[in-house]
């Protein structure tokens, strides 16, 4: 039912790591991938970090009377053993439909994953009981808060299958950068090319405000016409 | 990955068939279950007898350019292979996440369900090239069409598992019950006390609306008070 | 707690009755009022013909678990006892909060209204046993049809009070005109300003239409100039 | 028209202070009431404290032209005569349908219900004239700020009726409990019940977070199985 | 301030009018194109047969008191000046932001439009007195009725614009081919590529259906693999 | 294509600057103007003062895959011409159709606006790289954050145009006024008839708040009976 998770080096965490998610949305979208932003997946503490880690997915379906109830916690297939399942530094994303009127965890849960090691939570649902969760110090990103139990609107049936998540299909394993901008997804068959386009990408980025700081217009400057590439390359040779 | 389908009793068919989804709901709801009308099943053509069978489920994510193209209709995890997989009699619920604007199936999908003998197709999703799907014969509830292809909003990624439809939690083998009202799930587990409370209640509605044509006022009647039920059940005691 | 309700003359049915609700928009907005047609608000049925009369209101709330029961479909407060107090010739308008997935009513309730010389009913809601609604003959207008009962999303708070119909704010005794385009409200302190200047409005599109058909350019017709206006100045004065 | 007010016990006051909302809807679902939680009434202000009090409700329809003008505040049934009818220490409830492009009160209402010691108000609609409106002092709920006056969306028509508050239906005199997860909903009829378990629960759930930090997983801890539900009630023994 | 509007050759009238939408969208999908399918666009009438034509587009914004008056009909500016812009055979294609509380067209400008030899109209707006409008005979493609007239919730600012119908950017020009489905957009830029390609999907498909018909499965036929994508090629020589 | 931007008097800019738009909304619904505040125009960061200029417009429609490319950025109609023609002092007013998914400008574009003196960024839409925009100093007035470029989600087309923003219609160099309330919409052609009146109505709630908070009760003050008229007459002739 579920897929192994699967760790990712820390030298891809690192790069990731100088990279906003402004700049891979503008990468896939190169390589023709438009939708990989999820909604609603917004920081619940200010000046959250950026964190990158493989996805461990988990999926809800709506609320059936007979099925989500308080004693469902206690079976085989509840949030509680799908924390349990989670590997240290994974980022767990949570495709609870945009659900904003049950939260999906409190402080119980995301103190145990924070005891676990899991990097960050990421949901387009919301969680509850807020001051408990922020306490907790596990970064969370979300649609916001609501103090009903996840059981009063949504069913919990599994993880580490395929889920929607703001309207992004999320795979296990997949790579999830999220900071001030929110969750991007990177489909893990992609990594590598992403990586590698993304840090030139952010380089010229840096120049080019660069140029704008110090006054340049900016038609044919962004994106650089070949006058400014040219600039750029030079520049760029002067990098240590 | 997906749930074995079962067959379902033709006395149980038959029986079901007598009984409205409205009188189904309201048995449901006086069990506890106030959720389980499936939001935007309607019925493509005028006049669709009301059908009964087991939910065969189909699960969609939203659309990933790196997989939902036409190339991914000939992967094993396909709406063709689950096509295949579905046994006479069945109803195919397709989880579509209320997308109207990529139509799930189109002519070609729904002729080979006719052909193997799906009694339906339900779906909070919408259908495409309608004249064809009419063509085809095969009974559909849906959202209405859209000319679009699923792979222009959807991914496809299984069959047999736990659902969203029109914000229904539906598992593989529920009951579903669908006429001009649209689409009710009976859980498996509920079937036999549905059944009995269904039968009951149709039988009662029915007295009540000939008192009404006969012009007796609503109060003490629907509910019935003490008088009233017990002249509904001296009238039961004739029935053959 | 309830407003007493009015009868409506039958000059003022007549008279109405030849006014489309198309051009009754067109004069309200002309004296300021802009939001008066009830969103939603479409035929049950084909061909239903246009009717005019007195709204008798009846309030929802959203359901809670403790009071939305069947119980209370035999309490003082409930729809049965609306029906009862509804007056014929009415025109019985429910403020359903624009729920789709509770049917406010069904064949039985229909069925006693039409018994009662009600002249038809309009919410921003839905009806449930789509089929049996039909047969009572009662016109309906409304968002369309679903299965379960009013108290699977809604609790019933009363009658003849002031509410919320599809966005428009209807108090008892205002003047209701329903046809294929749907419902329109006509503050009952505007309705002889409105019956006088909504004869000559439609009075003159009709004239103008006429001119279109004999292949009249626009501009300077519709709405009329100098010229056109006297020309229909004096046609009008033709008309017997 | 209107429900008389009732005043609450400063015990009750005392006790439900001390439980979150998150709690309470906990409580309440066991009990079988999945929709208390009034959606949209989030703190106005960082750092609210939790507030406890009777709910005293206010009801909007739609705008109409001819009835939401600035002369309409100075008539009988007003915003401003609902504000005087106001006991200290209630909880306004403002029944705005969710509208938020007009808002329900700005500086000088809040300051005029600051001075009749009205604890709080909690509203599915907005305020305007945020920074006037903080500086009452009165707490507020809402789903945030806009210029425009009530009138530009709104039609005032009542105090103390049944209401629709952001989904959940609030009576006269229901108990309300409002903290940083949002607005909860008590009925009057349940509040002992309500009590009692809540606090059980409190503490219960306290107990489970001190094991968690401990290091304790979840599956068998929350909820308890047996052995730790023993435990629990050991700890319990030992408490003052 | 509007650009010219160009014809479109019978050719190509005669050759897309045997090619239905949703095989325009796979072929638009295969081309990148995955945003084509005006949302919205339902026939009026039952039984509406396909077009094709050019976009003459008409743009709205919202409604603003002082612009948006029965008076503003009479401007320069006005949809009565647009729809005397309209060539023979175009399409008119309006903007109207997805309104559906105000009609864009009544029975008189349908009428003019009519004369005028426009093909057809398609808007994700609404259209008003809907039995005048289907008197016309003018064939409409909207998301149904209502009774307000346009400046009710429109302001009119101009024609042969960019504009979004249906959440797709349409240009002057664009091709659009309407049909049961709805209206999809073919850029003028691609129009050659897309026939070429539309036909021979057109052929595979029918050819695919023939196959299904005949008992054939799913998998390997729909996409075909290489033995039926050389079954398929041997018919294709067969053919007159 | 489009309108030339005119200035706005340093006399407007200061009267204008000392008025809220919460008074601006009253006196503009007074004028019959109830749809003048453009919805969903936050600030972006805490603290912003308050702003009034001259509105220049830009228009986006939906994403269209041929059109709206990182390759666009660089054509003649793009963000970045449309950037260069804006005047010293203007207020930027962005039309991006609620689009919630798709940031139209990031830090780049707004620290060249900021260049070039443009006083603020008010949009419907959101922006992107949050950390960078608000580096640049820039005041934004929007819906929010996501990461993804203007070209995942939108197609650019013109500037000073006729726009919808928040679902008001602006036109170039219609006035705005923004604030901690959000931005409000003064039609040029109304300028001096609403500063006059704003001046008076904003003196006039600064008098009556003070009778607040002498603990006067609000019928009779707000809106003020003849007696307190008579009183705040008299108070006025006392200012200097």
């Amino acid at each position: 039912m579920s897929v192994e998770s699967l760790p990712l080096s820390a030298d891809t965490v690192r790069v990731l790591t100088a990279v906003s998610t402004g700049t891979l949305t503008t990468v896939l979208l190169k390589k023709g991938l438009r939708n990989v932003w999820m909604r609603g997946t917004m920081p619940l503490a200010p000046g959250q970090p950026r964190l990158v880690g493989r996805a461990f997915t988990l999926r809800f379906v709506p609320a059936r009377e007979d099925l989500a109830t308080p004693a469902s916690w206690g079976s085989p297939i509840s949030t509680r053993a799908a924390i349990e399942a989670m590997p240290a530094c994974c980022i767990a994303v949570v495709g609870a439909m945009n659900v904003t009127d049950a939260g999906i965890f409190g402080d119980i849960l995301c103190a145990r994953m924070k005891k676990r090691g899991v990097a960050g939570l990421v949901t387009d649902g919301v969680v509850r009981d807020i001051s408990g969760v922020l306490g907790t110090g596990l970064p969370v990103w979300c649609r916001g808060t609501a103090a009903p139990p996840s059981v009063a609107g949504l069913t919990f049936v599994g993880w580490q299958e395929a889920i929607d998540c703001g309207g992004v299909a999320v795979f296990p394993n997949d790579i999830v950068v999220v900071d001030q901008d929110g969750a991007v997804l990177i489909p893990a068959a992609l990594l590598d090319d992403v990586i590698k386009a993304a840090v030139e990408q952010e380089r010229l980025e840096d120049w080019i405000m660069k140029q704008v700081e110090q006054g340049q217009a900016l038609p044919g400057l962004y994106p650089p016409n070949a006058e400014n590439q040219a600039k750029y390359e030079a520049w760029k040779k002067t990098l240590p």
